[in-house]
């Protein structure tokens, strides 16, 4: 089985309590992929600028990602720039420079419209409809934000109509549903489309909504705290690329993906950028699942 | 086996986006006895003045919680008056009244002297160590806030190192310890004495950190939380109630003492007050139990 995600793919200027990091390899599509590539083949779906350093390139190509569907067009990549709190939970945008984004059409390659499941990373609802309207995918999972929300809510409803899962954080199920409570909000976000509502809530962890049944987990707790960027990406990709490699989205599976994506997300969020992340083997990925268990067994 | 409890016995005037309710009965030790009485015999150290109702006294009654050292003093019951935010995990103290509780010193009947387990309420810590004086149990559980942190901080650490175990919310870790990351904050608390750290995170949950092992639970999803008033002191009444009807403080009997402190801390915030928490039995928590496990099960 296989997964493709469309999204951004970027460089980063991030500053954190442990420190600064200048054009580091970013992008919603870059830690789903890489969290992803661990567990199933996986077709990247973005645009980068002529600048975009080859050895990032070499990076996908070493994970086995198919880079079939990544256009290279003239200009400079897309980059983001932010500045990390003391309590990392919160984060300001510096700068956003959509360069070569701003004029990006999804454009899936055979392999691509054929994978059995889908995501669409956070990019406007107007391109996620088009990517919809290429595939074949027989699961769906969508991501988005504050911004579409408030500014291109139409798309994103029609959108969300037409997916099988949502992955959305805390703040915006409250924003899109105007409902404070969690658990009623992932409720009401389900009535806007989505079968399956993941609300992520960073360090605090995860509640999950299917079939009017719940399932919470927490983070894993992490005292090496360097760089949450791409922590929620990375999270999505663990989850997709796990149950592309059981080829099974029923409940049990969903759940395991649900902790698969936990566990990803705790070495993202380890280094700067997608350093440890890129590092990581099967067998680490094992070792903190059986680390997990054990934090949560009573 | 038995546990005390000493701390504050109020009338709360509280005001959430689900209503009013005026003049209820509340306080720290009120809370936490109600809940540890569906577990264990409880003696109860506080006092009230002589406006406090009789019904609330037949309430401590048919739970059976031994009123021994509860004294009635001339004078006006301790109020308290907050009003919670729209997101309920906010709010404002609206009000504080100490009344009869200003001139309060503890003091123990034998039989509360000689119950194994013992509970600090929040109360001024010089207070604490007065109740430790009297004392004989061998697990003492503290619990403190953000007030006496910053006001008696002497009083505190000589609490703190001479008790077992710390009940203490996120926020207080931080402004305990000057540590924003959770996880390294609780083994910093750790380091002040209590050999374990319970650290509440109201509606996320709770991680514990005991011996260089963390465990961590989410809390119970509620769709009609209604008033989290008490809602802690709740949690800390099943923990300890939990632990001295099983009179051990193992690991895994501590790991299912937070998931009871949980349960039971979820009922008390379906209602104003204690009036969910007053009605509850053994089946009720126990159902809810197999609930909790349904939802964190993968």
């Amino acid at each position: 089985m296989s997964v493709t995600v469309v999204g951004s793919i970027a460089l980063d200027t991030v500053e954190t309590p442990s420190g600064k990091t200048e054009e580091e390899l970013g992008g919603a599509a870059t830690y789903f992929a890489l969290a992803a590539s661990n567990y199933t083949r996986v077709h990247l779906v973005g645009v980068v600028g002529e600048d975009f350093p080859l050895g990032h390139v070499d990076l996908f190509k070493a994970k086995g990602i198919i880079l079939d569907g990544l256009e290279t067009v003239p200009g400079k990549t897309f980059r983001w720039a932010g500045k990390y709190h003391q309590d990392m939970n919160e984060r300001d945008t510096l700068d956003t420079q959509l360069n070569v984004f701003e004029q990006f059409h999804p454009k899936l390659p055979e392999a691509a419209r054929e994978a059995k499941f889908l995501f669409l990373g956070n990019i406007h609802p107007s391109l996620q409809l088009e990517v919809l309207e290429q595939t074949q995918a027989q699961f769906v999972a969508l991501d988005t934000m504050n911004l579409w929300i408030h500014t291109a809510r139409e798309d994103l409803d029609r959108a969300m109509r037409r997916v099988d899962a949502i992955l959305i954080n805390d703040a915006e199920v409250k924003d899109l549903t105007g409902e404070p409570n969690l658990v009623k909000g992932a409720r009401a976000v389900a009535q806007l489309g989505p079968r399956i509502v993941i609300a992520k809530k960073g360090e605090h962890g995860c509640l999950l909504f299917e079939d009017e049944q719940f399932f919470a987990t927490p983070a894993m707790p992490l005292e090496n705290l360097v760089d949450p960027t791409g922590a929620g990406d990375t999270f999505g990709g663990g989850l997709m690329g796990y149950i592309a490699y059981k080829d099974a989205t029923d409940p049990a599976t969903l759940r395991q993906a649900i902790v698969h994506g936990t566990i990803i997300a705790s070495f993202a969020c380890q280094a700067f950028g997608p350093a440890r992340l890129a590092q990581i083997t099967m067998n680490d990925i094992l070792q903190r699942y059986d680390a997990f268990r054990q934090l949560v067994t009573f």
